[in-house]
Formats: C-alpha cells, structure tokens, sequence
C-alpha cells in the first residue's frame, strides 16, 4: 500500500483560497470527490490562506470535505488550535497532522494533539537549526524525530517522515541523498511511513510534471511508501502503477492491468 | 553522457524486414536520420531476417546506414560474418559489436573481430549454462564476462554490459535484482558500461511504454549510462533527460532546458 495524500485543497492556492473564502461548498465538495476517486487514501486540507481566519477557515474545510468523502483528513497547519478544531469535527481512523519538526515549540505544541486525538503525524526534517543540507543531517534529524516522538508513546507506524527535498535547480545531486535517506529510514525503521512532498524538486524548471513524475518513480523505488502529490494528474497515478509494476511490488502487475482496464493508465 | 542506441533498424520488425528486402534506401535512411535527430548515439542494425540472406543485408544495411549518418554503427548479430562484412564497409570511431555472452563459440567467433577491428564490445550475461535467475549469479557472470574480455587486450571503456532484464508479468521483483546488478557493475568497474536492453521488462503488459519509461528512470538512478531503444518514442527522451536532471547528473539542469527549448520535451 502506497499512502497519497491528497494535496489540492490547499489555501495557498488562489482558487482554492478565493472559493473557501466565498464558503463556496460545491468547488470544495468536487474537489475532494474528485481526488479521492482518483485514487487519493488522504484528503489534505490546508487553510492557511488568512492568519486571522485559519480557525474558522479550517473548520468549514473540515465539515465540508468529511461530509463529502469517507477518507481521513491531514490536517495541515502549524497552527494547534486550528487542527483541534479540525480534530474535533472529523476524526476518522488514519487522520494525520501535517506537520512537525524537532523545533522545541512545534514539538510541545503539536505532540500533545497527535497523542490526545490518536492521529498519524507528518515530521518535517528540520529543528531550530535550520535545514540540514547534507545526508548525513538528514538522517541524524531523522533518528531523533523519531526518537522524540515515540518516547510520546506514540507507535512508530503512525510517523510519517518527509526528509524535505530542494529543488534540482538549485541543488543538483541531492535528491541522490533523499532517495539514500529513504531507503535507509525504511531499512532502520521499517514501521515508519514516509510522506514526501515531492513538487518542490522541480522548482524553477519548465515542464514540472515530467520531473514530478521522474521523480516519484525514483522514490519508489529507493523503497519510500507515501506522498504528498495531485492524484488528479493521471500521468502521476500512471507512474505509481507503473513503478509499482516494474518492482515486482505490485505482484504480477494486477494493480497495474485493473488500473489498465479502469482506463486511469492515461 | 548517455549512451543512447537506437534499435528500431532491425530486421526481426516486419516493416523493417520487408523494406530491406525490397531494398529501399529511402526507408532506411529515413530511419537512421530520425533516430539520430531525435537523440541516439549510436545506430543499431540488425539484418536476422532469414539466415541465409543475412550477409547481404547486412552489406546493404551497413552501406545506406552509413551513407545516412556520421554516427558509429551498432553491429547486431551473432554470425561473425555478418559482423564483419559489416565493419570491412563501416568501421567508424566508437563502432559496436551487439553482441557476446560467456558462451564458449560466441567468445571464440566474436573476441577476435573486437580485437581485429579495435571495436567496443556488448556483452549478455549468459552463458553455456543458460541465464542465472538472481543477483548473485548475474554479478558471478559479470564478473567473469568483464575478466575474459579484458584478458584478450580489450580495455574495459569498450565493455558494454546488458545484464539481460526478464518480464516483469512473469518475473516479478527481477528487476529489483538488475537495478542492483547495475550499482554495483558500475561500483567495481567504473569505466565497464551499461547498454540494456530495457523493453523485455514489459512484455506481456498493456501500455508498454509507460513501463519502460519508468525502467528507464530507475536504470539512470541505479547508475546505467547506457541503453537500447527507440529514441523516436518523445516519453522516453523526456524521461531520460528528467531523469538526469532530477539526480543532478546533468548539472543544474541545463541538458533539460535545452532540451524544453527545442521543443524535445513532448
């Protein structure tokens, strides 16, 4: 099983922000109805469009998007009063906070919902240092994320790690070190999720998509089981199939030829 | 850089065959010159439509290939007199003899042409005892295909390794083990090259191209600099230089913008 996590309802997006802003319910309904009929496991919600109306923002989001579909929410904020109130509307079983990172304050403030409302939870690799830029960084900010939040008790299969890539324009070579980051998280930590958000590696560059998709093939095959993407371009969809096929993940491609037959291979 | 050869001037397609028995120059050059435009490094030219005609047409392949392009010729046959009819018309820099296994008569025939000739070397990890089924035996005959050639006088930048890749629908998770094969080729042989034959991944599967684009990204991830294809298909191109992009092998993304200017990113 391969987690993707729905990332079109976003308020730093001006459609999306202008539509929550008009309470407009059919454009949010059809976009989460959507996503999730393109194979989305998680819906993604980020009402980060107004400081001064994140709260309310994210509790329309909240009962619109649950009252249109049956997957669990990401609550996507840094803010905790917001995903309280977001938890408070719809906790379903699989509900992710989305995120935190070993900074102090985000860990006190955050850490204390992911136990209270038993949800998963997405942890940035990054602390009050800064970015680690290096693999060797990466993966000691991993360890003690990990570490951090299961001493919370909470269980490691509800970590979700997003080891935070750059874009290829501006550092070329160190996707190399994320997908060695992966593979070696899922080696150490076999329980641990991965959620990459993985658009940010074709910053700067013309025809995204085509590095999207290049990319996410990469990714699952350097073993990561989850990310953060649009279900609703089918060629992104057609790559997951299509990687999970080639590595012998999807067994005999069954899941690739059923895709095939849907007509979602497109 | 990518060794790119291009495989559709073969004889064992149809469309191929029948032209080259009507002996029209035409069709072929319009092959060659399209495969070259559209990126290949070098020309592949297959003349096994029936046995008894193949010295022929391989003398007429080689001399309106030849004739059609500056490119160096991939020789692709197991009949040293084909081979070397061919390379007595076309005997360019960077010509290639497709190709060896560890089998004792293929060795014996085709060793002393790659010598005579002073020409690089594709070699199939297989041998008298048939094609090993998983990672420790495709690296054993790696290993002892690279020693033989080598003990011959012929340097190793003439090695071109295809470590055989089986059908995914039946072999499913090989590919895991070729990926793998190909690290750790490249590891211990650094100046050895790769030159797969990658389409055998999706035989017996629907929307075969989007498979072997996906094989082809994890190939370059894995550390191939080298494979069979048509380059004419514009996906595999995009995925080739996304993919290189993606992993900072072509720095800073140049190759990919340049390849977006022209408008080769479709």
């Amino acid at each position: 099983m391969f987690t993707i996590i729905a990332e079109r309802l976003n308020m730093s997006r001006k459609t999306v922000r202008e539509q929550v802003w008009k309470r407009n319910a059919e454009f949010v309904v059809a976009e989460a109805q959507k996503q999730a009929k393109a194979g989305a496991t998680h819906i993604d919600i980020n009402a980060g469009g107004d400081p001064g109306k994140e709260i309310e923002d994210m509790k329309w989001l909240t009962e619109v998007v649950s009252g249109a579909t049956n997957l669990p929410l990401v609550f996507d904020s840094a803010n905790p009063q917001a995903l309280e109130e977001g938890l408070k509307l719809s906790n379903r079983s699989g509900s992710i906070i989305n995120s935190i990172t070993g900074e102090k304050k985000r860990l006190k403030d955050i850490l204390p919902l992911v136990k209270k409302y038993n949800t998963g939870i997405v942890a940035l690799t990054m602390d009050d240092q800064g970015m680690p830029e290096d693999y060797l960084g990466r993966m000691a900010i991993t360890r003690k994320l990990i570490k951090t939040i299961e001493a919370e008790g909470i269980s490691l299969e509800r970590i979700y790690i997003d080891h935070l890539v750059r874009p290829a324009s501006t550092n070329p070579g160190q996707a190399k070190f994320i997908l060695q980051a992966i593979t070696d998280t899922k080696k150490e930590f076999p329980q641990v999720h991965i959620a990459l958000g993985l658009s940010n590696i074709s910053f700067g560059f013309p025809a995204r998509s085509k590095l999207n998709k290049v990319f996410l093939a990469l990714l699952i095959a350097a073993g990561c089981d989850g990310a953060i993407i649009d279900p609703c371009q089918p060629e992104m969809m057609a790559t997951l199939f299509s990687a999970r096929a080639v590595l012998g993940l999807d067994e005999y491609g069954m899941e690739y030829i059923s895709a095939y037959r849907a007509g979602k291979l497109k």
